[in-house]
């Protein structure tokens, strides 16, 4: 869990637009793509490796992946 | 399907770091907030409007919204 400004951001805006039954809103990002791999396991490796080296700031930033198979 | 530079950006970082079998990154936002409603068709309708007039700018994104139920 980590502070997300924006979330509160969001949240605040809903609140005055009426929506009065909204809470916690977090703010993140989120990233799809589209990998060749041997199989799910090796897919799972790269992308969990891809998400904390590059693609996520581990100081302020949680993440988590997801797989669905695409076939050939 | 709309223009996605960020994505561009993201793919073409991924490739120079060896990532050589990486396609189609889209980078977006993600927003999570929890919502009490009295049923789970209300929370959708309220929820897609959310998205719809004020969490998206519709002339440059798409949305999906996806329902957890959390239970009282």
């Amino acid at each position: 869990m980590v502070l997300d400004p924006q979330g509160v951001a969001v949240e605040n805006s809903l609140i005055a637009l009426g929506y009065k039954n909204v809470h916690k809103v977090r703010v993140g990002k989120y990233i799809e793509l589209i990998l060749t791999a041997e199989n799910r396991e090796d897919a799972a490796i790269q992308v969990e490796e891809m998400a904390r080296r590059l693609l996520s700031n581990p100081v302020i930033e949680d993440f988590s992946c997801t797989l669905q198979e695409a076939g050939v």
